[in-house]
């Protein structure tokens, strides 16, 4: 049998192994991020009905420009942030993935680059590739923390095409002070160049205001959002952003036409009809993310401040030893590649507390065998 | 008001239109190749029973991988083209256009080549662009075909890394004879380089076999297909391909993770599952098709072979004004841009009758007003 390095493909692509993480079946998994909230019955409903009423007319092409759903993004920012937003001003695709990738399409590409601040969220990198571009990696603070200056800096100094700031930041779960943001942009024009991205996948979980309230007069800043979190959407693949009608013009030339389907609209549209209860599940995730927090601190293990619904913790040592520890006990966390850190998503009361016993047992165990070694 | 051109977008994208036909509501709509047939209530059912399924497990990321469609994929594949098939050598995206970009992605891109016959699908040219990828417009025979010899010097002189061949082509309706697919395969092996990719959109249409009987043997063949046209499902945006498992494994390696929703995964198992249903609308619209060509060859219309669900017809001096005329009678077709030509899709009996008496009823006053100014 032949593999893909048989053929004639991009150098680059040469040995390269598929994104993804492992997708298994175990009892609790709290490994991609995922809202554990699945849709109650009358958001089933909703789309179920949503469905039926497009499925009699998918013989015809979907609205190229998804005018409603924009619409009712809009009017769903507008109550999320309380900043006045219209639907020119949003844009959907298939997951916050293939926004992004239009964006970098359009304002990065071969020959222009894109700037990160890593630990970050791993597909920035991989789309920046994927379209062409440049990545350059800058690092964030000790504790993985981002300052103004620091950011700043790393504009002044590479000139990149993009900037991408996540925040909250996946896998950190920290989240970015709105004079971060401020400043980026400011560096940016004052070197007249440049486009300022910011990731807000797991914005609803965040303490902090949302750099939506800073898009009026800045027209090179874009935000971007998803329903998979917040709205326990993830399987319908809705991503958006924000930003100047300018920036949506940009992203017109370079969309596939059609790119995104009529039951995606219509789904999407009736998810957000029913955004108050599909919401009360974030509160809930909010209050889960803290008690793994206070639990692992406890642990006397290291603890990114996280305004997400997943939490960063460290001092594990060998933390690929630990994650097959948690998955011997049937729960699936997430190695980020950070040495001696484990990534875990806030799950249902009963998930997380499957996650902190079998924590705390092995960590117990461990340090057991460490003291019977030493 | 600032436009995208105000930004720091892509020098190539300056001034540049988004790609799209106009969408208008217009009585009889024969201008994107949409199948007219809505789908029944049984299907309509069938999606809203798969959507209703899968909503209640929506909070999770849909199969990466597709397993399930794909595998539903290899078997109707199987019965439409009488060649065995199995799921892993099936691949499916968001419509052809996302199946296309994924291919060029993997197989072009910057520093390389996609060679293509005009006039044809124009998507082919703005995707191979859009990835970065040197287009190279090469042209078909007078009467839009494509003959071995033809194809195969164009390939030796330009040696491009992925060829685009169009059977039946857009928008020429014209299909290619299955030796003319051999020859050039053979002739890119001898160069050694190349991916061929034969599109296949409207392949249900035709009356030659497909290029699918070519796979054995052949692992740099990729045949593209969708669900937009025969299956009547445009609106959600199924495209697929079939190859050795070896392509499928290059385009793992760039396609985003999680592309293609649960909802869509679903959707269209459930319209496969009735593709007996579907496609019995594709036979009705062979007859509609084969009368435009027969009415129009009777006007005294230069008509080009169609094995498709549209045909180009010409000899119309300015179509633009025909265009308009068809237009002011209620019936929108499309203008591709060859002088004296314009493009109709087979409609409902009730359709293409209107757009044909609409086309008689034009040209004979045309006639007459051209008589008496001369």
């Amino acid at each position: 049998m032949i593999t893909a390095d048989d053929l004639p493909i991009r150098e680059d692509l040469r040995g390269v192994a598929a994104y993804g993480a492992p997708q298994m079946d175990v009892a609790v998994r709290l490994n991609t991020n995922e809202n554990p909230h699945p849709p109650g019955p009358e958001v089933i409903a909703a789309i179920r009905d949503a469905a039926a009423e497009v499925a009699g007319s998918l013989q015809r092409y979907p609205d190229r420009d998804a005018v409603a759903l924009r619409t009712d993004l809009a009017e769903y920012l507008t109550d999320e942030t309380g900043v006045e937003l219209s639907g020119e001003q949003l844009w959907a695709a298939n997951g916050s993935n293939e926004v992004l990738s239009q964006l970098m399409q359009a304002f990065a590409g071969p020959g222009r680059s894109v700037l990160g601040f890593e630990p970050t969220y791993s597909m920035h990198s991989i789309i920046a590739r994927g379209t062409g571009s440049d990545y350059i990696a800058d690092a964030r603070g000790a504790d993985f923390s981002l300052s103004a200056d620091q950011a700043c800096r790393a504009v002044a100094s590479h000139r990149p095409d993009v900037v991408m700031l996540c925040s909250p930041n996946n896998p950190t779960g920290t989240a970015l002070n709105i004079d971060v943001i401020q400043a980026v942009y400011a560096e940016m024009i004052s070197t007249e160049r440049g486009v300022l991205i910011v990731d807000e996948a797991y914005g609803e979980f965040s303490k902090r205001p949302s750099a939506v309230s800073l898009l009026a007069g800045r027209p090179r800043l874009v935000v971007t959002r998803t329903m998979s979190k917040a709205f326990a959407f993830a399987g319908a693949r809705v991503g958006y952003f924000a930003a100047d009608p300018a920036v949506i013009d940009a992203v017109l030339r370079v969309r596939l036409p059609y790119h995104l389907s009529a039951l995606t609209q219509a789904a999407a549209r009736a998810a957000l009809a029913n955004a108050t209860i599909l919401q009360a599940g974030v509160e809930a995730l909010k209050i889960e993310r803290d008690r793994i927090v206070e639990v692992c601190r406890a642990l006397g293990l290291r603890v990114a401040d996280s305004d997400a619904n997943f939490v960063l913790f460290g001092g594990l040592g060998d933390q690929q030893l630990v994650w097959q520890q948690l998955l011997d006990r049937g729960v699936l966390v997430r190695d980020v590649g950070l040495p001696g850190w484990l990534r875990v998503t806030a799950g249902t009361t009963e998930e997380t507390t499957a996650f902190l016993e079998a924590l705390t047992g092995i960590l117990s165990t461990n340090e057991s065998h460490d003291q019977e070694s030493a």
